[in-house]
């Protein structure tokens, strides 16, 4: 994607073929710095500190972080160490230790004089890959947006909640990729932005990527959805996914069920992105089984802003005294989506749908 | 209502007689300061400033404003003077008006050395009967949270948005009334509390007000309370109300349909408090007839809060260049609301319902 004309990844080998660069997540939207990443430790930070974040992202820095560790020390120690180091980075990640371990399994049986430059070439593919998958839903996508534009409508109104973008993955992005793709056809898309509290990834990672790549959108307080779906002012939902049941409940950012209740009421099309990885085929009922993490109150009682200075400063937002919960996911039952879009393309949320496209193989999975 | 186990009200009249002291609402819930009102310059600007809000305190504010106009100068030019400078501070209030008018039509032909007196009196009437108004609502709910107790369960979960609570009024408040009522009565509430975004009425005021006269209670972004109905934490929901049209449809606080569409998916009552003054017998479909208030972006894209330092700052949220919408209001439709909490008792939100409480006289309201 674009960057003030420029393309970016969010992640990219630097030409010295020795090191990685990143862009620095945390200090979005208000600064924009390149991070390198020269050592294993430095690549384990990255992951901590959420100077990378999403999934697809952190695995990829991983396979990365593998390979900086085989550049200084590539004996089978270091291997496990660094390893465990990238592992426990984020534990509760599926993808980064899915990520880490393909990369193991790659060098295991290699000279360790073999190692640097495998580990480099696997987390590489690693990134390609997951840019084919975000294309492909990118491609499949675009043709329900322009299915929903709609006559003597002067816009394609499209809402989305958190980040789903390109930030999320290396490019293109899950949710959001139909979008790029339809804004790169001429489609006269807007974005309605879900601020999406507490973390506001909304307001602040997919305001700024639609802004750079030139895309028009709106923040809107997350309370303002149902409103505009009242009142015709969206003509479709699109949302990314963190887990997706094998038939078609979607455990997403706290609120995604919100606005598909809302979007059901009002007939407009409710419709999740993702890559078949998110499909977690062991389980049949999202709200029984997807377990909900909860992280600190912190992350509600106070939030973080630019100064009149310039400055980034925390301030609080709660009285003394008043303690707050903070549940970081929801579920929306199959009922209320109108479809999922894949990378093979767009089924209906049931067991049905997922199994026209992605047949058996994958259940061992 | 009590501030650490001292009986306040939002305004009330000093004891010199001359002045009137209100709670300084713009500095909540950081700072608690009490303002006096010395002239009717001062009411206005309380008025404008925010320092006193909600529709029944603003009305019980002008009321006194009036009086302190005619502390000076009771000529009929002063009261016409005073009127306007007191109605123009929030042009759109409408019991602002209705509360000038009420005293204004007091004094018209009275001497002027009787009106200071007068106004002071009226306005102190206004007080009391808002208060009668918030207490009956609130002997009336309270029944509702006794029947919403399930055996088995510890506490009684009540869901609210926004402030409608006694800062809004003179005392109790009107969706919180009840719950006073049930705390006061030894029931075991615990209140979710919507911070409300963008103005975060919730997270600073109701929290504040809660935390003051002890009601348990848990601060929640406004994306949390469709997960916590779907999991059993939610046993009712209890919302005010800006304007009611005659058919039940309720306007209030932006995300307050996400919540009611939420409440009806999961078989949760949702019930709205109001007094009859908030009804628009003129209006019969609240979506096509009730305007929403479009205010500044500048709420959605700025929040202010307290530094570590004890300072109060405003930050940004969101990235430059992108542009916000804030949609204050929107209308929850009376097929998702149980049931409709008046002070003269609980009825069905339809015409049917509030014309068996408020049988004709009010048409020509």
């Amino acid at each position: 994607m674009r960057i003030d004309g420029r393309d970016f990844r969010t992640i990219w080998p630097n030409p010295d073929g020795a090191t990685v660069a990143v862009i620095d997540q945390a200090r979005l939207p208000h600064q924009f710095e390149i991070v390198t990443l020269k050592t294993v430790e430095d690549a384990a930070a990255a992951i901590r500190d959420m100077t990378v974040r999403g999934a697809p992202l952190i695995g990829v820095t991983a396979a990365y972080g593998v390979a900086l560790a085989m550049q200084t020390d590539p004996s089978d120690t270091n291997l496990i160490k660094a390893s465990d180091a990238l592992t426990s980075a984020r534990p509760t990640a599926v993808n980064l230790r899915w990520a880490v371990e393909r990369v193991r399994a790659r060098l295991t049986g290699l000279s360790p004089s073999a190692r640097f430059d495998a580990a480099y070439r696997e987390a590489s593919l690693i990134a390609e890959e997951d840019i084919a998958v975000c294309e492909a839903i990118g491609e499949h996508g675009v043709e329900l947006i322009q299915r929903a534009a709609r006559p003597g409508k002067s816009r394609i109104d499209i809402l989305t909640h958190c980040n789903a973008g390109w930030l999320c993955a290396v490019d293109w992005g899950t949710a959001l990729a139909p979008i790029y793709k339809a804004h790169r056809q001429g489609l006269p898309v807007h974005v309605w932005v879900d601020e999406t509290r507490p973390r506001n990834q909304g307001a602040s990672l997919t305001a700024w990527e639609l802004g750079r790549e030139g895309v028009p959108h709106t923040v809107i307080a997350d309370n303002t959805g149902g409103h505009l779906m009242q009142h015709g002012q969206v003509d479709l939902c699109i949302v990314g996914t963190d887990r997706t049941t094998r038939n078609g409940d979607v455990c997403n950012k706290i609120g995604t069920y919100l606005k598909a209740l809302a979007a059901f009421d009002n007939s407009i099309p409710f419709y999740v992105a993702l890559p078949s990885s998110t499909i977690d085929w062991r389980m049949s009922d999202g709200l029984r089984d997807v377990p909900i993490e909860q992280r600190s109150p912190r992350e509600v009682t106070h939030i973080s802003g630019l100064t009149e200075d310039g400055e980034v400063t925390t301030v609080q937002l709660t009285p003394e005294g008043s303690v707050a919960a903070n549940y970081a996911f929801d579920v929306t039952p199959a009922r209320l989506i109108r479809g999922l879009i894949t990378e093979r393309g767009v089924c209906e949320a049931s067991e049905t749908g997922l199994r026209s496209l992605f047949a058996g193989g994958e259940m061992a999975a």
